[in-house]
């Protein structure tokens, strides 16, 4: 494991905060060492730093008493979701209390004919879908995991379709977050656009819970579309499949997903999926449109591929056979795990302009060869992000190093090709050392904004700034 | 005319910086009356405050240079682009500096295969898309004006497609920035996607020169459509045309622009522009896409259209047809003002969910009757954003208060039904009052930030907060 730097606690004001919280919310404190360690970082190598409770508010009131009590005392106050981050987000270094928000579950409105819906902050990303599929519409953004939306939402996430879609700072039209003084806030109102002074939407959005508890979101939504074709296709090479997809950008052919797996990342899905894709770069795709339309993109997609040297290219409209062509990216992950049993996957997230993906691709997979170190490659190319998914033993020191001098050359590479060290995991704890190299002075502005909005530091802290 | 408060004035302080940057930039400082009224406020009913001395810099060097010995000496700096603001944004309530950017007119770069590129900020929207030409790609936002990007940027500018491309906050990808205290800082690397730290991208866009000076800016761009088809469409009522576009936004079709022009409108550019529309409400369209998607939309739209008592329904892939039909909304802003010669028109910008839309315009229509005031009203409908054109007569005061009476009205009525005062104008001077009535307490986290990225307040004073 990486040790996080841990901060100084105070311990007779987190002492204090308990014992006020729990008169008031009773069982809804937890202190057990099981359920804190849960609430801290688990996903990744970063080391479990347990907060010293956890609470279930109910309620934007209750998250802002908890605040105001915590703002009193001094004491950190950390919001979780599902706890699905991969940087050490929700790890406590100065202990203190955990507000879990998965209580606060409702969908509090729909408004189908504005295409949004107001949410609080646990509602998953698979909770929304159900509850809109009758009315015709979907939110569409998927990181995979089934993230809460507030979760998402704090950590700005975006993964398979953002290339058509968006991030979560395209799809948030409004917040109500309750800030570090306790005061809850709306940071717009409903209309599709505003230039109602600063963007504190887009500011929160992506702030990983430092500036403030995001408590109600409204979000964009999408009509389902008429018609959804998936379709696949082999490459004799990352490049050549990165090629085809800047062509498809060029194009602007609006593909709602474009996902390459690199060849090691097909044997594993191979291997675990019982498939039998040729042992080739891969690239996945989905077209969203009309009956009509998708055809057609999936045709120019046809000779796009074609050009670049593609083979083996299915597509279809059908359900159960899209599920089918997209089952070797859903079992993606788990299948990668199983390269490599007991090993700790460790996920990079660089993300770099698109005419350097190859380039990028490339470098990472011949330093990995080079290092030694096991690691598919799966990539949102349409975006230029990728991730190595590093299959690491974590008693084998020397490894880890090597992990970590990946991990570390590997964020240089992309700030030194005008991309960033993280395309949607966000900074964390994991990347701090980096956000500096790449965005040099602008780091200090966001400091100034940190302690202009959270003066004692309280909101999750040793995270980002 | 509107009088914006006068804020107190740092006498010496100005006095001394003229006379340091005179001797720096010679000729390109400025002090006499005629340039610096024009560089004030000049388009709409607020009165002109002008700047005590106009700058021209050509680097950002130069910008940061300026901008240190204005905070040196405690002297406002307001940027300057091509002064289409329309809510007193180049007002200078202190005096100070105007630093007038159209010199930095370079294209840095061009990325094509990355769909950005790379300007100053005294390029303008024309410029940009002239260079653009060759290569197949424009940039997409056009709010009406040939603003600079610069300007753009910081207003956060949208207008007539934005219903599809977005505004400025979706298609710029970095800045670089001047700050208050002179440091030059970049937001943001060139990748398409970025979850590196606080979002102080899109803190800037829209932020009006009040946080930094923008001096460099890096935007998305699209492919040139192969085709594009226009459209017009008349219908029974304002409410019928509204009922046609949420159909239009609920059915996914990916419109590129959609407008309205309500009854008043079309008799004045038919007046104006030698129509034969008939004088009833109208919608005009345009659609991008394939030579198949683009004729699959208008069949859809006729068919939506159909249903809500639409008649007259043309459309057009030829180009010289499409700018005929597009004159309507073109010559919209001069044959609205030969509606009345000589008097001054006063635009307001509310926008709301694009449900409570026609019962807004409706409104909006019956209280300008009744109050006898003159107005033709245009709207980016698709997006719920629409524009009264009050025309007045500056020197009849009854007038004057009526019409300030009605903005104020119609921004509180936008602001009850979840709408914004202003959905692509900004704050400015001008929409000030109406900030804290749409955000209430997130009003004062704006300020914190205000005064944590410029401590003395020299950038752009007595605007937004």
């Amino acid at each position: 494991m990486v040790q996080a730097a841990e901060l100084p606690r105070n311990e007779t004001g987190i002492a204090t905060v308990i014992s006020v919280l729990k008169q008031q919310l009773g069982d809804r404190l937890q202190t057990g060492q099981s359920i804190r360690e849960q609430h801290a970082h688990t996903t990744t190598w970063i080391d479990n730093q347990p907060p010293d409770a956890v609470v279930f508010p109910q309620s934007a009131q209750e998250v802002s008493d908890i605040v105001k009590i915590c703002a009193t005392h001094d004491v950190p106050v950390i919001p979780f979701g599902t706890g699905t981050s991969l940087e050490g987000h929700v790890n406590a270094p100065a202990g203190g209390i955990c507000m879990d928000l998965m209580q606060m579950n409702k969908v509090v409105a729909v408004h189908a004919s504005d295409l949004s819906c107001v949410v609080q902050p646990g509602v998953t990303r698979e909770d929304i879908n159900t509850h809109l599929r009758d009315q015709g519409l979907f939110f569409p953004i998927d990181p995979g995991a089934n993230a809460s939306l507030g979760g998402m939402a704090a950590t700005g996430a975006s993964g398979t379709n953002a290339v058509r879609y968006g991030t979560m700072k395209d799809n948030v039209l409004a917040l109500e977050a309750v800030m570090a003084d306790g005061r809850v806030i709306r940071t717009a109102q409903r209309a599709k656009k505003t230039s109602a002074g600063y963007d504190l939407t887009r500011l929160l959005v992506g702030s990983e819970g430092t500036l403030g508890v995001i408590t109600e979101i409204t979000l964009r939504l999408q009509g389902i579309p008429e018609a959804i074709s998936s379709a696949r296709c082999s490459f004799p090479s990352v490049d050549a499949a990165c090629q085809a997809t800047m062509q498809v950008i060029q194009y602007g052919i609006p593909v709602a997903r474009i996902e390459l797996l690199d060849e090691l990342q097909v044997k594993a899905v191979n291997a675990y999926s019982k498939l039998d894709l040729p042992e080739e770069p891969l690239l996945l795709l989905e077209f969203h449109g009309s009956e009509a339309g998708v055809a057609e993109q999936a045709e120019m997609f046809g000779a796009i591929a074609e050009e670049h040297g593609g083979s083996g290219y299915v597509f279809t409209t059908v359900a159960e056979e899209r599920t089918k062509l997209w089952q070797a990216r859903h079992d993606g992950y788990w299948a990668s795990l199983q390269l490599r049993p007991g090993a700790q996957g460790i996920s990079t997230d660089v993300c770099v302009p698109i005419s350097r993906l190859a380039d990028c691709v490339n470098a990472a997979r011949e330093r990995l060869d080079a290092d030694g170190l096991m690691s598919p490659i799966v990539g949102h190319v349409g975006d230029g992000n990728f991730h190595c998914l590093l299959l690491i033993d974590e008693n084998d020191q020397e490894e880890m190093d090597k992990a970590a001098a990946f991990v570390s050359w590997l964020s240089e590479l992309a700030i030194s090709m005008d991309g960033t060290c993280t395309g949607e995991h966000g900074i964390g704890q994991g990347k701090m050392p980096y956000l500096r190299k790449e965005l040099g002075e602008a780091t200090d502005f966001m400091q100034a904004i940190k302690i202009a909005l959270d003066p004692q530091g309280i909101l999750n802290p040793g995270k980002v700034v």
